[in-house]
């Protein structure tokens, strides 16, 4: 490689360390106060940078929310990959009857999310208000779904499982539920331990419901 | 009955249209600013009242909004008992396949209910940062599941309806369902038409997986 192709790539790698480090102090800064209160002010002086490093990646407070969202979903959608991938790897035998109670024990075995909780619900109810927010909410949301209807419909094959509904069906359902009861389980105080149990078991009787009796 | 009776009831007749005012007004308020936004002295000043009125009626804003989400949810339950002893007196049948899709019907009969959508979210959010108001929304949600869960309950006594999980757990997975579907569309910026169209759709396809099949 020659000499300035080593500059760029430092340079390509210093401006990703210094996106990820906002969206980290943004995530913390609004962990603490919501998002209408995180200033980028305040996010920038939790991340040690100046209001030009911000402008420079980020057009707007919305585009940094957003782009958090993003990370959120993309991390939520990498631990159930990971987590499948696992069990093919260690052997685990899938079976017809179990294979959406995995789904819903690998989306149970996420790490405590009270943050991307709060940003959802932040997301979601500034999202009513503005249109162009909305849209990039919704599209997520889309590419959320999909590859957890790619994750159903990839065990149903392996497994031989029947689904009563389609894939992306089942998928929307199946979020639909666990966003509903996580946020209802942090909303009354309780630790991450019993907001994962409690989820799950709503997670186990909606899978009973999409499962087809045999 | 004496003077002071009829000037005791006139008092308190009087006290409660006070309050339904300023519930009325607080709720344009918030519809127009949001919940932040919707200070006290806007909604004295849109209902035509001083602080005193409304302060000798609440004790803080958010026990008024909260009082507002408590109409809000009540207004809901009664669209649905409302329908369903029309449908009654119409002497319509109910059959074991038909009274889960009548309560989906019946649930996407309300009226233009952005306000409840609007106001929902903003409380659902606020609440995941106040365990008083926390608590309080959670025990207005309960009630609300006990509600349609009793309507279920009696339409399945009545016509001979099936089941696979008891009716307060079908209530819950319906009022998810509806909320989520909502919220969506309305964030889509569809109209009223529309919303109800798209919620009745997937809140029959939820029916069909609740009822036992034969």
């Amino acid at each position: 490689m020659t000499d300035t192709q080593v500059a760029e790539i430092a340079t390509s790698r210093r401006r990703e360390a210094t996106r990820q480090r906002l969206l980290d102090a943004a995530a913390e800064v609004f962990a603490e106060v919501g998002l209408d209160a995180a200033s980028v002010e305040a996010i920038c002086e939790r991340a040690g940078f100046t209001r030009g490093a911000f402008y420079s990646n980020f057009a707007t407070k919305d585009e940094l929310f957003l782009e958090l969202a993003g990370r959120v979903s993309r991390e939520r959608v990498a631990v159930v990959t990971e987590r499948v991938a696992e069990l093919a790897r260690d052997g685990v035998e899938i079976t017809a009857q179990s294979a959406l109670e995995m789904v819903q024990l690998v989306l149970g075995e996420t790490g405590d999310d009270r943050l991307g909780i709060l940003l959802m619900s932040e997301i979601r109810n500034h999202a009513l208000r503005d249109p162009a927010l909305a849209a990039a909410h919704l599209a997520q949301d889309d590419e959320l779904r999909r590859s957890v209807a790619q994750i159903i419909a990839d065990i149903g094959d392996a497994g031989g499982l029947s689904l009563r509904v389609p894939p992306e069906e089942a998928a929307g359902l199946m979020l639909t539920v666990w966003e509903s009861a996580t946020v209802r389980a942090t909303m009354a105080g309780l630790d991450h331990e019993q907001v994962r149990g409690l989820t799950n078991a709503q997670l186990a009787g909606v899978a009973q419901l999409l499962i087809e009796p045999r």
